[in-house]
């Protein structure tokens, strides 16, 4: 318990709820690290998709990143709509059940949770990828570094979304303000340069041009520079995280988290368009990102500019926080709703809900593992999460306004509300479109097949617990009339204390009471064994009993041909009730309470074992009675 | 349970106990592996001390042998009159704790459980490695060989011992009948050549010597020599195996392993003379082993060689196989002296000791593990506790003999028995000495440190056994004193047949029934779930009691703060016990039975952990009812 205190902080009383919310201040680092990361990666993406124009290729950056921040800003509006009209959860999974149904609300749930064990995998190896890139001597320990981060990650917020929140406040906000500041530069002396500044460390050389322009790499640069909008649904699917009133809250890590990143991207494609700044290929020796040859040109290599990379590196690296906040929360949602486990609704010692905090951490560990820490090939897999989960929620949203325009709300408002969404709705469904064309044989196809296995599994589980549900329920009005009580067997070791209480205790329960000694002996040792039995529960049960005018509790002595002490039991119990139709039997098991380690070791666990099969395999009428015993 | 009775055979009943006994037949394979593998190990030890004198080598190996034959042969006599003094069991735990007391005994336990688990690892990986260097290309997976091996060893043991009699048969005597033919052949051409045959092919010429002879050279080579006996007192170690009469066929394995274990070394140490073999330097490539260089000096390299090695190498190999067949066995009788854990005492589903095998295996296992498969620093460590057994064995036989004599049995007959019992105990003291003193350095200080730590252990768990045993015996008279029923406590998660079903269950138990409902919600939502529950609760269960005119059972709605739901529980019956002094509380746990693994994911595992932490954490008046519900 220490430990775990040590490791997790104290435990927390559920009237702490309130304190351990959060504000904008602290939601920032939680919830937006995945999307102020995606500046880093999606001009990146959308660039490396352009090496092969060559020089040319950064001349078409601003013609893709402009689609790109209007659909940010469609989405940033009709999301800041969404936490409006749900306050308390306005995650995609609940939006679309209140206007979809339960069917698409569960397509929604499978994507969110795909993309975020997705989230985290890839987002810690891109991470720790760009990390080995800038000091190569960490070349060999690239798994263990993924682990590593994983576990720190994972430790943080089982601690709760709060410590998270200000764990990662300070390369958060070292990283908003550097890159800001590089950007504000940048784009001055671009400015007073009259567009054409020089770099103070010129970026390397373009690549030679091997291709010349099409639609097709413009779309596939689009679908690519797309993964720049993963992130901005964090906010609305993590509102419960903030404290009151969430409204505000939210709304303020939106806009700061949306603000930030529309400014960066914009900021990062002016920028590499005027330094003629290409992507290069990462798995040539000498790489370096977008992101440091921009920062390098603009400001030279100097002290600034590694604070600022380093900021960068810790940005990317803990981009998988965003998922651990949202992902515990969304799969308490579902499983509250009965389509996943009850365990992941229960909330842990910390209040957050460590049991999908878990799950994710040994989900995504197991692909880190698989892959080796480099999950390259997961990246295609990736946006088209999101951009379903931005369609579907948007959808909804539609249609939550025009119920509420035909209730007869203020018409005007709602209708401007229903078109916002609407056109997020239209434009992030044709941009996944876009991304499940251009990436599909990249492998978008495996999330396409593993979206309806993981709604089955959902569908599943939810059978399951209505099948329990219908059977446990609606129980008739309770009948009293007096059972008899049950007959009570005791399997005994010997005539000593332990059954002495177990005697007690047992008479005072029902009149029916027999102790059972089972023996595994055979011939003359058995004859002599009994003998001493009986002789023993003679003095000590049946004369006391027969002084005080009862009837004695017999005792029988049972083979136990098969060692395993259950069946001679279970035989027992079964002709006892078929002798006494429907009486219950209750077995009464002695057992020494063991409060260390060592003693699971020095004890047989013949009571446990005893225990656990008769609950297994006895019928409804076996009851079972646990007697503990304190050395 | 399919998949175990295809891998272990099905479960016997304790009815079939004499059928599983062995025979001679295969008491040779089970218990003699250990032993005539020394035929194979013991000379080319005693060689190897020997090879800094060059081709002069192989001229003393009858000088050093000839002793060690000798004591063997004491040996054997001084054995086989302990089968027949103890014919049910005749370890050296037994008798010296007859003889000379539980401490002694302790020390010819502890010296024997380590010379067992040594002799697994060293035996599996000696073989292995007499494998690889003989097919070179295994040279990558000695670790994979070694487990594996240890595996089956294990698996086939877990069958039981006479499974493993019959599964090595063949090996074994193929083994026998190779060399007695290559030693025949050899000596017989030995002797028509006057001594000085001609070899078939010559063996590698020997090294150079690099020192003289010395007392101290022959001391060494005579204490790594020794090895040549480890096994001999296997059989009486492993008496309860035998069938009726035990003594007749322990005598003919034993006999048989002596017999041939002599023929085998007399005529190894023969021919390495005649032919002048020498040892090689294992580390060195091109290594091969003095039998391997003698069968092919004596019959070249034709079919019936391979044949050989080849059974030379299953044995070696297999040499294991001792150890799982006794040390199981000892560690039964120990355990039931209350010296070790009770469940080394229970016979598993085959009928031996299925604790014990385990117990070896994961043992042996760890120590292959750690070094990796080459165990060659482990073999000075080895032969300590074999001789340290014998010289304890023959002491506690001439003490029983001395006993004997006292007590007035044919005085002749018995001084004879004590004469030998004597001398061989003299004798194995004497050679242990000198192996202490020879190995010291290289690491039988190690087993002299681990010793004592093992006799701690023992004793440290024969003490708490000791305290149990005092703490739960010896009770009283039943009291028969009216006691009243215990109060029971419900914990509910609704008004459902699950409840219906316990508070049916506990009005036939008690008058005084409380229902509990744990909550962490609170506020006004807390309010309204309460309110719901208490008209069920009315509806349900206090109408219908009220109109029978009984009291009905309470409902109490506790909040469970820290939702660890034990604590409300056992705050209450602390509350309740004090109220009503004395009074027991029995906790009712309502739970649903679980059939498949995935219903263990499925449910929170409440009633799991409710009852664990009340039978730990709850005081002596505290007890748990399981109720299960079947699906």
């Amino acid at each position: 318990m220490r430990l775990l205190d040590l490791l997790f902080g104290a435990r927390l009383a559920n009237r702490d709820y309130g304190e351990r919310k959060i504000g904008a201040f602290e939601g920032l680092p939680a919830m937006g690290l995945d999307g102020l990361g995606s500046s880093a990666y999606g001009p990146e993406a959308a660039l490396a998709i352009l090496i092969p124009l060559g020089a040319a290729g950064s001349g078409y950056i601003q013609a893709i990143m402009a689609p790109i921040i209007a659909l940010l800003m469609i989405l940033f509006v009709s999301y800041w709509q969404t936490i409006r009209a749900y306050p308390n959860n306005g995650g995609s999974y609940i939006v679309t059940k209140e206007n979809l149904g339960t069917n698409v609300s569960l397509l929604a749930a499978a994507a969110l949770m795909i993309d975020y064990v997705l989230n985290v995998a890839v987002g810690i190896s891109a991470g720790i990828g760009a990390l080995v890139s800038a000091v190569p001597v960490l070349q060999p320990y690239i798994l263990p570094l993924c682990l590593g981060v994983l576990v720190l990650v994972t430790a943080v917020n089982l601690r709760g979304t709060l410590d998270a929140g200000r764990a990662f406040a300070a390369p958060t906000y070292v990283f908003i303000a550097c890159f800001v500041v590089v950007i504000a530069i940048g784009v001055a002396k671009a400015i007073l340069a009259g567009g054409h500044p020089s770099p103070v460390s010129p970026p390397p050389a373009p690549p030679p041009a091997t291709e010349t322009l099409s639609w097709w790499l413009l779309a596939r640069a689009f679908a690519s520079g797309c993964t720049a909008m993963t992130g901005v649904e964090a906010v609305s699917n993590g509102m419960s995280a903030f404290r009151e009133p969430p409204v505000k809250y939210g709304h303020r890590t939106l806009g700061a988290i949306v603000v930030t990143l529309a400014v960066l991207l914009a900021g990062v494609a002016y920028l590499t368009n005027a330094y003629h700044i290409t992507a290069m290929d990462q798995t040539q020796s000498g790489y370096r990102s977008v992101l440091s040859q921009l920062a390098s040109a603009v400001i030279g290599e100097n002290v600034f500019y590694y604070v600022a990379i380093g900021s960068l590196l810790s940005v990317l690296v803990l981009s998988a926080n965003t998922s651990f906040v949202d992902f515990p929360r969304l799969c308490r949602m579902v499983a509250e709703d009965g389509f996943l486990p009850k365990p992941f609704a229960i909330a842990g010692r910390r209040l957050v809900f460590s049991a999908g905090i878990l799950y994710l951490a040994a989900t995504s560990g197991a692909l880190l593992f698989a892959f080796g820490g480099i999950t390259d090939r997961l990246i295609p897999l990736f946006a088209i999460g999101a951009f379903l989960t931005f369609t579907l929620s948007q959808t909804g949203m539609a249609v939550h306004w025009r119920a509420s325009r035909q209730k007869g709300e203020a018409p005007r408002a709602v209708r401007l509300h229903f078109l916002i969404n609407a056109i997020g709705a239209a434009a992030t469904g044709l941009a996944l479109i876009v991304i499940i064309l251009a990436k599909f044989v990249e492998g978008a196809w495996i999330t396409i097949l593993v979206i309806p296995c993981v709604i089955g599994l959902l569908i599943g589980i939810n059978r399951y617990y209505r099948w329990i549900e219908k059977e446990i329920c609606d129980p008739e009005p309770l009948k009293l009339d007096r059972e008899t009580a049950p007959i009570i067997l005791i399997p005994i070791e010997d005539w000593d204390k332990l059954t002495a209480k177990a005697l007690r205790l047992a008479l005072t329960l029902s009149p029916d009471v027999i102790a059972i000694h089972l023996t595994h002996l055979s011939g003359p040792e058995a004859k002599e064994h009994e003998k001493s039995l009986r002789a023993h529960w003679r003095r000590g049960v049946e004369e006391p009993a027969e002084a005080a005018g009862d009837a004695p509790p017999r005792l029988m002595i049972l083979q136990a041909q098969y060692r395993a002490i259950h069946e001679p039991v279970l035989k027992l119990a079964g002709e006892l009730e078929q002798k006494f139709a429907g009486r219950r039997i209750a077995v009464l098991i002695p057992e020494v309470v063991k409060r260390h380690w060592y003693q699971h070791l020095l004890h047989a666990g013949y009571a446990d074992h005893l225990r656990r099969q008769l609950l297994r395999e006895g019928d409804s009428h076996l009851i079972v009675i646990d007697v503990p015993w304190r050395l």
